[in-house]
């Protein structure tokens, strides 16, 4: 079992007749999933997607390799969809500090293109300084304003420096025949790796726009789409009856997300316990956020960072008002053991002389889940086995499986964001877009009216 | 003005009537944050701080360089309060990437002790391989689990690398006169500092707990605890009536979020738009969740990184459920700006040829204020002059001021943390603590019970 769910603490929030009564919804929303007739239905590539991808894993291992071996850094850049998942596998499966950590085999690796921060692009380009430099540019279109102008930057720095050759350091994740990039890429001769078009941007993990990064940090991503490929296995070949949903594991977890939801539970509330987990939080809530949060619907997905944020939010989760529910995240094989040394008689800890530290840390688990489940928080963990590519790759799996059986509980097309071009429209006007002005005119009087 | 706030998009959800309404109860819950005769005032040793911090600056600066001189790593053990502020201070003044990005004269500086993860910590350890390595744990009492656990490790680590000279290489910041890390440090010959009796951790920034680190970090504290003493010595003096609340920044900003809470909204989403906003927004949560979270009442503090978050919770934010109010945290000058070059015909932006980076970035704010407050999110924006330690101690009280009013103005007492011990007790009682035996039986029962 690479994923556990323990639902011990439920009891007091969740009725037996509760489960019976939303597993049959649950079965027919898995079935509207598998049988792709429902809506956004042209977007679900991604399901049998770990069947087939191995044909391209030999192609993106070269490509990562020639990476690796002609760059200290790599720049990748991208948002949202073409960003989390990259950059929480690789600090799930490597670490947070890969970059002081890793070994001299791989290049430094740096994310940019996901804000409009002048300082954090030139912080980035001032590490560059002295080392070789390549760059991955992943975007569908290629207009998304926060990459594309990252981008224009790289180009340029890269054309600098390295002339004639800047375009083998340029490597692009798009659309497969058409858009800005896709263009470009052709003109310019990069290497191309294609997004498939069937896929949005949050279900693309697996995709070139996880694997290609991944592959650049020495990851295992042979590993990680086996691991895809065995909860797709498992997942897509499951019965929609009631008994299912009773039974599995993912499933099980899509009930009662969407039972507490209707019960008033209006976030739910992912919680690490490693630092190792808060960027996969990260991309759990852009695919939950993005996918549920429309029509008015769906549960506000956030993420805390225990132990640390019990020490902050965990006086507002303990008694505070009653909003959430609670979804642990942990890892049941902590592969850097540590033991406790003697403290004397400093701590007031002399009995956890000589524990591991894990072995505490999965006793905080249950303290806090102990506690917060009394204070009124209903709450269940989800224990994924270790931190390797191969767990990942189920996990990654798994969580897309459920959003997109939770979506059609909820009612939702879970593969459209209609919201989000909204503000990127307003400030496009407001930036002078020609076939916007009349946007602009609307938008600068509201400015100037409210601000008057 | 060091912070302003821009509220015209409030409008529509703030009516003057309620404006009103609400100004006295501010200006009462000021009066009894002044006259200290309210709830928690045991613990209002941060409101007159800054008047009298400066007497100790010269011992903190004279510390922090010797560490600094004597160290290529400085390792800050500490949770909660005795982390959150310095870290939000580092990457706010400095930088998110201060560690590689830093000049040679200052320390790497990592953070730990605020977890309970083995890899973390055996990561840490890692990196100071060969690197002269100094600590400083900052702990009141010394039994924080997490951090008395994380100071073990690193004692040991220090007495088995410097011997006899290890006892120079450990700074205390603790209590003046009890406790086991107090009376370690007086046995070992440690540096100490003390962290006033009369003021809790997350009201804690501005004493030697912040100070002590940012200062190693090479940060201007002297600049930190002046723009502290400009904000003290402006809202302290303030007449506590109707007329002021409504003229004030910082107690209208009280109003607004107590209208909204009213109102019915249950979430305040901190957006920042750049990297180095993001740990001051964790500063905030532990700040405002852990004053006002207990009895039921209190917003739920939530923090997004923008523009990054757009294409996450962007989608929910816009048309999910209508829970939260906005509070964007905006820097009005950056100090390193970027030009965008001309990107030819590939990403449709060529009307953003030639502009700085910045002033796009503050077009994405008003774009997003407009696009979320026309789908009901009311929102409101503080913008802070700049990133000079200066500002930020200026907005570090700003916003502590704002807190005990607006607590005082929810009815609870802004200075207590009732709920916070719960976990801790539980875990404690699981790892086999001899006096917690009874609850640990309780617990037990629970776990066994609920998982049969």
């Amino acid at each position: 079992m690479t994923i556990k769910l323990n639902d011990s603490l439920l009891r007091g929030f969740i009725s037996e007749s509760e489960k019976q009564t939303i597993a049959p919804r649950v079965a027919k929303a898995m079935a509207t999933l598998l049988n792709g007739d429902g809506a956004g239905n042209d977007f679900l590539g991604w399901v049998r997607y770990p069947f087939t991808a191995e044909e391209f894993l030999p192609e993106i291992e070269a490509e990562a390799d020639r990476l690796r071996k002609q760059s200290d850094v790599v720049l990748v850049a991208g948002i949202g969809g073409s960003y989390l998942g990259a950059r929480a596998a690789l600090e799930f499966v490597k670490s947070p500090l890969y970059n002081p950590l890793r070994d001299k085999e791989t290049p430094e690796i740096y994310f940019v293109g996901n804000d409009l921060s002048a300082s954090h692009l030139n912080e980035v380009f001032r590490l560059c300084e002295g080392k070789d430099v390549s760059a991955i540019v992943i975007s569908k279109s290629g207009t998304t304003t926060e990459t594309a102008l990252a981008f224009r930057l790289i180009r340029d720095y890269l054309e600098e420096r390295y002339g004639d050759q800047s375009s083998k350091r340029i490597t692009a994740i798009t659309d497969g025949a058409k858009g800005g990039l896709y263009n470009l890429s052709v003109s310019m001769g990069y290497r191309r790796f294609v997004i498939p078009s069937d896929m949005g941007g949050r279900f693309s993990v697996l995709s070139p726009v996880g694997l290609l990064p991944l592959g650049v940090a020495g990851i295992d991503i042979g590993g990680l789409l086996e691991g895809a490929k065995n909860a797709a296995l498992e997942l897509c070949s499951l019965e929609p009856t009631t008994a299912t949903v009773v039974e599995n594991t993912c499933l099980r977890y899509v009930a009662y997300r969407n039972i507490l939801l209707e019960k008033g539970y209006e976030l739910e509330m992912f919680a690490g316990y490693d630092p190792a987990v808060t960027q996969l939080i990260g991309w759990l809530k852009q695919l939950f956020g993005e996918s549920e949060g429309k029509e008015g619907k769906g549960l506000l997905p956030i993420g805390v960072d225990f132990t640390t944020d019990l020490h902050s939010l965990g006086q507002y989760i303990q008694q505070g008002k009653r909003l959430m529910l609670e979804t642990a995240i942990t890892i049941e094989k902590e592969r850097d053991p540590l033991i406790i040394p003697a403290g004397g008689e400093v701590d007031g800890l002399d009995f956890l002389d000589g524990k591991e530290l894990s072995a505490i840390n999965q006793t905080a688990v249950k303290g806090v889940s102990l506690a917060h489940s009394e204070g009124g928080v209903p709450l269940m963990e989800l224990t994924v086995l270790d931190r390797s590519a191969c767990s990942l790759g189920y996990l990654f799996y798994f969580f897309m499986f459920a959003c997109g059986v939770s979506g059609y509980v909820l009612g939702v097309n879970p593969f459209d964001q209609p919201g989000v071009e909204d503000y990127k429209r307003n400030m496009l006007a407001l930036l002078g877009r020609e076939d916007l002005a009349d946007l602009r005119e609307q938008l600068c009087k509201k400015l100037t009216i409210s601000e008057s």
